[in-house]
């Protein structure tokens, strides 16, 4: 068939590396690294009789009046204050991202990110035409004079930031980084998008105050995921967005799939108002803490030589730099070849500013065996025994 | 805030005309004749012990495998042989089309549709910046000199038909015009999206082989729903396509949302395969066709006069032309005031070919008594009593 009977959009979209290496993950025997997939055995258990019978009807595109109640109060008590009208629940958080790239992206349109930032957020706003520009990431976050150069240069519609517990970074913004960057977005008139799926995977104290709680004039959306702190089968996640920009968003969603699943939703409610919630939350945390001091050790053992890592206070990876940069796709390749998979940094830089020579590693889903039988295979193929 | 910093797809999303109808007819003691939602007691029972606790996970973004086959199964059935890796789970038949729209317009891409059509599928090509061209459709379909004639003029991209039992007029093609629509496209190389939504609620012996089992050459899709006959709250849908299409494809739903929410993918298998099937459709239809007859005795009372219509021998809606045309808007307004709701003819035409003087009314929502007194409401306003 004639390439020029698709759409130009279709040109765009990136090769499917990341359903490619979690296909091979699910290979039987397979380490992966790869993902972002919970642990298989921390789900609670699915409440059924919390679904009503009215379920099988159609639903809201709004979603569900009960679950949107309870997101409102669950996003309100973290710091951004909000109300259940301008909570529209979808299936699940990379539709958000489809969502806002229609409401604000045309062939070329400036977007900036954090450098690296999240595969798959590239993906979808590459796939309507973004033109992508990233501000580095450090420390404590991005830098405001940084962030405010890049606008002036850039004039971009919209700000895409993932402050907590970054993705592939690990990186919590600072109080102070978080203050900073709202200020310059309020100043420079940015709208922001802040993606923040990781926030109950926490392990310490740190500060994770939304910046959207800290914005006064620009127009925002807030998302959050159930997937890393429930279940992700369900498909059902949440967006927060401020008065000018919740109608359009719904309107998107309507012609986007109508509404979200409703006994997803059910189910959802059911474990947000659930007096066992935050114990659960607890456990979960130690588990990933424990996982994650396992990883610590293993990459040790096997990466000291190859590279340099901070240990991450949330989330679910490491964020790996070699000593030595190089193309991490070929090592990829090989690994895949001995049923190991991990994600080659390449793919968490926008397309015109790739850097070669991160590594990120997923812990929550390999066992400690598997992290050192892994990882002592990745070690091996980047060394080039 | 500056409209200009939205993209330029926003300015084309159509008011929300369908949410604001659907919201009224939410309200207590409504009678609602404009959606197309089953009656609210038709719904088998959830099966939840068919979930598997492993549908807690993220799935892979082609849908269950084992629902993927016994969807290739029944497909095949109706005439159209596939295999479980031409068949797409979608998060409901909506999404197909939010997905064959960013597989195939641009701005100013022309596509050709029935006129009058399904104003949802409007709704998403238009918003992609779709140019719609209407082929007006008679009593068996459309005809195929007209189809060719219009293919030479516009050039489309793609076709969108639903020529079984279709929305809004309720007509169902004929075999003949099956076969010559299918040879047209095929001649002039033009790909068919076909939505088939309502083939399981025939009250005949209408041909409903799909016209994608008729093509010999160019790339199709077909979509289905599990919405009517199933349940529609689940929001499980499937498409089925050519080769040549179907990686694009997939790799546009892992865009768009990653995946379909497991659960309902085990409830619609399990529903799929159960031995119950055959028998719950079968009374489903004989529910329905007393539904369509209470409504065509509703009708002939109230609307004997005002409008004519053909008998539907499918789907969920009658389509009334009214004697004297007129724009059905300003009679919508005044009934949703006294709490009864219909969906204006209007919406379902193309928007540079808006056609006046038309009512879609539903048949399986109301009851029979809702039926006498919604209709008659709707005839005093229309007759300016």
């Amino acid at each position: 068939m004639d390439g020029l009977m698709f759409s130009q959009r279709v040109t765009r979209l990136r090769s499917s590396l990341v359903r490619e290496i979690l296909a091979a993950a699910q290979r039987p025997g397979a380490i992966s690294f790869a993902g972002g997939l919970p642990a298989p055995d921390v789900f609670p258990p699915f409440d059924w009789p919390s679904v009503p019978k009215s379920a099988a009807q159609y639903g809201m595109s709004e979603g569900e009046p009960e679950l949107r109640e309870a997101i409102a109060d669950y996003v309100s008590a973290q710091g951004l204050k909000c109300s259940a009208s301008q909570v529209l629940i979808v299936s699940g958080s990379q539709q958000s991202i489809d969502l806002v790239a229609k409401l604000f992206v045309d062939p070329g349109t400036p977007l900036i990110t954090e450098s690296p930032t999240y595969l798959a957020a590239l993906q979808a706003f590459e796939l309507f035409g973004a033109r992508i520009t990233g501000v580095p990431l450090g420390e404590s976050g991005i830098c405001g004079d940084a962030l405010r150069a890049t606008i002036r240069a850039t004039r971009p519609r919209l700000a895409y930031l993932i402050p907590t517990f970054q993705n592939p970074a690990g990186t919590c913004y600072t109080d102070q980084a978080r203050r900073e960057v709202a200020a310059v977005l309020d100043e420079s008139g940015t709208p922001l998008l802040e993606d923040d799926p990781y926030r109950e995977l926490t392990f310490g104290d740190a500060d994770r105050t939304p910046i959207c709680a800290h914005l006064k004039d620009v127009p925002w959306i807030y998302q959050g995921s159930l997937s890393k702190s429930f279940m992700p089968g369900v498909r059902v996640g949440y967006l927060v967005a401020s008065d000018d920009l919740f109608p359009h968003l719904l309107r998107l969603k309507q012609a986007a799939d109508l509404h979200t699943n409703r006994p997803g939703q059910w189910l959802a409610h059911s474990w947000l108002v659930s007096a066992d919630r935050d114990s659960y939350i607890g456990e979960l945390r130690e588990r990933y803490r424990a996982k994650r001091d396992a990883m610590n050790s293993a990459l040790a053992g096997h990466f000291g030589d190859l590279a340099t890592w901070d240990v991450p206070q949330g989330g679910l990876f490491f964020w790996l730099k070699l000593n030595e940069p190089r193309d991490t796709n070929p090592v990829l390749a090989r690994t895949l070849a001995r049923n190991v998979a991990f994600m080659p940094g390449e793919a968490f830089f926008p397309s015109d500013a790739r850097v070669s020579g991160y590594l990120r590693m997923n812990f929550s889903h390999a066992n400690p065996q598997q992290m050192d039988e892994g990882l002592g295979i990745i070690a091996e193929e980047l060394a080039g025994r």
